[in-house]
């Protein structure tokens, strides 16, 4: 019979590493994290089955995307990661799922060089609640901060994990399907942004939505241009979401920054209040939102 | 239509609320924590519908009582709260349930003085993920450290939340219920444990399987005798779990110190790496485990 200890010792190696920043690791009532001098940057996130991710994903991948979903949070706010904690739901009484999620767990905390310092773990339709904790490169980087007459930046192209569903539910072999299920957050963008940008958001629920929630907390407006955007598949790449890359406001003065460069100019900030994208030199009515998991 | 954006205005006056320990609150990517000279204690919590309370549990009791267990964790480890975070899984399509949820969240919120600096919601069965996060009273006090000869106390009555759930589903009006859906903490004896106690563990699981990890971890044994201990109902008490009082050991030396003296003694540490339960000065056989939500 499987039981909690049982499963709780697929992630023994893990919690039992040494960091000079942990006190006290998994295994007591809490843990100890050593004080730095540094503000705590925290965010949480819940990836859930049929919602965020296929119910036949193997579960090296759910631990992986998890994850890596909830750190792009860390990114948008110019912060690195340093440690994270999972809480768990499973109804799998395979230990052979625990192992492998394990090992999706493993694989991303040696990408980023993280520790994961805990967490929980019950019984039920299969949701993980990750938690990130990480520090600022520079400053953190605010939806709120973006001023009229900015530049509006994305660091990568919008769609690749909406064609990577696509072409592993329709069982095609492309390189975008492991754009879906590993998501790579850029963290050395995220260390530049941290020092040029005004505002940054990450490109999760779209980019109509979360450029439009830097422009609604900014109390801006915002033109970007749909020929300047990189997309993957069509217009619907805009507001579809899953792309984990960063959506970043900087002044003009910025424009010759060798960093900034390599990035994708999309539009600017505007003083009008409301989010215009132009296509064909034409306002493009864009009447579609982005992600909601209640809608 | 009932919208994320809906349901996260319900929290809204909650996470608006200003701290000079909080240099961004919610609402944006992450949340930035003021740095302090001390230690960080974070524990994860998960409480599941049907699991860890029942189906028709009140939406302000399901908060109440999901943050209250998880904050027992922090009080085992000789620490007070600070601040929490919550990723909330809901299925509920009525905005009253989220306002109600709210409203417990802000009472628990208001009783221990701390502050939400974030989460996450998402659509399915009912789970609330409560990350804790606080910092030692005095010093961190372990599960590992219990020594032979040591006694053992516990800080309340076991079985009251047993009870209570119990005359809930029978409908019988009790004290008890109260104990259940909203258990109430002691910091205000975590803060004296800290200084005297050489291990602590909450009473979650049931004193035995916890008492047996204070003894596992520290490669002890213990001796109790059921007599000297306050239960509700039965021997079943020790086992059921759902108390949140705090099991500790101290130095034979604190027998007369006023604060510990107002605890009961139920038995101490031995060397025999098992836990005895002594019962009319006989040795019970106790072959039940405590709570495991996978069993």
């Amino acid at each position: 019979m499987i039981s909690e200890l049982s499963i709780l010792d697929c992630f023994q190696h893990l919690v039992d590493k040494k960091s000079d920043k942990l006190i006290v690791g998994s295994g007591d009532d809490a843990a100890v994290i050593k004080s730095q001098d540094k503000d705590l940057v925290h965010s949480v996130d819940i990836s859930k089955i049929n919602t965020h991710f296929p119910k036949d994903t193997r579960p090296e991948d759910i631990a992986y995307r998890s994850i890596a979903v909830a750190l792009s949070d860390l990114a948008a706010m110019g912060a690195y990661p340093s440690f994270i904690s999972i809480g768990l739901t499973s109804n799998s009484s395979d230990l052979g799922w625990y192992k492998k999620f394990t090992s999706g767990v493993e694989k991303i905390l040696n990408e980023y060089q993280m520790h994961l310092v805990g967490g929980d773990i019950t019984k039920g339709e299969v949701s993980v609640c990750v938690n990130v904790f990480g520090y600022a490169y520079e400053k953190n980087i605010l939806r709120s901060t973006a001023e009229i007459g900015d530049l509006i930046f994305i660091t990568g192209a919008l769609g690749e994990g909406r064609q990577g569903l696509s072409d592993w539910k329709n069982k095609e072999k492309s390189e975008y399907i492991q754009k879906f299920f590993n998501p790579k957050i850029s963290f050395c963008k995220s260390e530049y942004i941290s020092k040029y940008a005004t505002s940054c958001i990450d490109i999760s629920d779209g980019l109509i939505k979360d450029l439009g929630s830097i422009c609604k907390k900014s109390g801006v407006g915002a033109e970007i241009i749909f020929e300047e955007i990189p997309i993957t598949n069509d217009i619907d790449d805009l507001y579809y979401g899953d792309d984990y890359k960063l959506c970043y406001t900087c002044s003009p003065r910025q424009i010759d920054n060798k960093l900034i460069s390599k990035d994708y100019l999309i539009g600017k900030i505007t003083s009008q209040k409301e989010l215009l994208v132009r296509k064909e030199n034409l306002i493009f009515d864009f009447k579609k939102n982005g992600w909601d998991s209640f809608a």
